[in-house]
């Protein structure tokens, strides 16, 4: 039998992640009680059509009463007020965390709240879909994902222990990083690539001579490989670029430089430059497979047909 | 029983479309002999052993010998040189097809070479994956996938027809579309997505204070989503942006206009200006779905734990 490592645990936002965290929590065998909260009324009662929650509350005090786990799910612009407004009903020796995918400005703003014998650890999943929600929730979601998790030097280090072992029951490996390079680390490998395809779906539907039916009909090409994570929750990816602002800008005049190298490769017919290039970055997929981190299967396992797919 | 639309068929380049071709109208039961040709003895041992040609030929003119239907399924810039080769041995009434990625400039390399009485009607089947060579084809790649054919003002109708008739029997949808506005579209739907994607992981490898083994371990977060791309085959795209130069370099100034919008918005602090976009990009997946041109299963339907796949 697996060991009960929080009696109760609260899920301040029930949508696509916080809802996972219930049911892998759930089949992991590693909490009591689970109990959600929403600001929103419809979220609430999905959250109670899935019937994960032992119950979910109206207000957030309500939920975190007693829990010895509170995991803010909300997006990044909201966990400084969600946590001032916890912070009087949280339990003495209770772990505070969140799934947060920046973390500086989460910390910013949520340490001011946190009262003394509360032990903020934040917390980073990476994993996810493209679709958000309750309802879109599964156990399976974080299975041998990474979870980042990013200890505060002046916190008890036995929080980031038990939150540690909480995720690795989840299915998650987890890695301890400090919060500035995990900002860093995350601009790359994901808030420049979610602007990339942000602004490549915009622009495409916006053209004069192309139209949009076109783009839809020809998107095999490759288009529609960055439709998915385009498709990606707009609150939750607002707040990331607004709370991750510096590294973002940084690092995407690096991306800028070298897409005018290659521009200026196109413009010079220098076929030499350009193939080296696309050379290089044909192995990273092939590392990225064998770490674990990605499917082998061509295509992405995309069935072929689609169409028969619905 | 299915119609023999050609007696013999040639393929000029038996990798990933062109064997992907041959399993197809076997499948279809729609050609008699499929004959194959390779400028490289590896890739022609390869051929022979995926046992769907009935012969492949060490020189492209007995490849061609008697065809009457020739596709070059060689990256753009060879297509120029091979016409030039197979000229004196192509069948009169032979139609000769290809399947590049931009036609202008294919057709400006082919057709001076194309003899009397050989109709040519380029072509290009939206479709493939990261994988290259005889090995990674299958009969399923084209099916429901679109062909865009672009026929020539001045040559017969009827070869067009034909034509049509056969990638119909392959599974595909067939367009028809003028040479200058393909280029255009295939620029938006296909080749500056794949130079951001290429752009992306070239950048993303070679920084200085995150580790190429980070870029690997946290790729979930949506870079692994660039990688499948830009895994695709090297030389094939170094042909394609340097034949659609024209078309790339415009239309890539307009991504770049819509970069400088957000990445101006992410300065500004301006959290409406990237609602407002991030909201637009969603309902262009829901429509390409809608169109049978991507499955509907979250995470392009990737198994969830990919380690497990292997």
């Amino acid at each position: 039998m697996a060991n009960i490592l929080f009696h109760k645990l609260a899920i301040l936002g029930p949508g696509l992640i916080g809802s996972s965290i219930a049911h892998a929590a759930r089949r992991a065998g590693v909490v009591g009680q689970i109990v959600a909260h929403s600001r929103s009324a419809a979220t609430r009662a999905e959250a109670v059509s899935i019937g994960v929650f032992d119950a979910v509350t109206d207000t957030a005090a309500e939920a975190v009463a007693d829990a010895d786990l509170v995991i803010l799910c909300v997006p990044v612009g909201a966990c400084g007020p969600v946590a001032q407004e916890i912070a009087p009903a949280l339990k003495q020796g209770a772990i505070l965390s969140d799934v947060g995918s920046v973390k500086a400005a989460i910390v910013n703003a949520v340490l001011p709240h946190v009262p003394t014998g509360v032990h903020f650890v934040p917390g980073h999943p990476i994993a996810g879909t493209e679709h958000s929600g309750p309802l879109n929730g599964f156990a399976a979601l974080f299975d041998k994902r990474w979870c980042i998790l990013t200890p505060l030097a002046d916190q008890d280090p036995a929080a980031a222990e038990k939150l540690t072992a909480f995720w690795e029951a989840l299915g998650a490996d987890v890695e301890l990083m400090d919060v500035a390079h995990h900002d860093r680390v995350l601009a790359i490998t994901s808030h420049i690539p979610h602007l990339f395809a942000y602004n490549i779906v915009g622009t495409a539907a916006n053209l004069a001579d192309v139209t949009e039916s076109e783009v839809i009909e020809f998107s095999a090409g490759g288009f529609r490989d960055f439709t998915r994570i385009a498709a990606s929750d707009p609150t939750m990816w607002r707040d990331v670029f607004l709370n991750n602002k510096e590294a973002v800008l940084e690092l995407l005049a690096l991306f800028q430089k070298d897409l005018k190298e290659l521009t200026d490769a196109i413009e010079a017919g220098d076929g030499d430059t350009l193939f080296n290039h696309f050379s290089r970055t044909r192995k990273i997929r092939t590392e990225i497979v064998d770490a674990g981190q990605e499917t082998a299967a061509p295509d992405f396992g995309r069935s072929h047909t689609p169409k028969d797919d619905e």
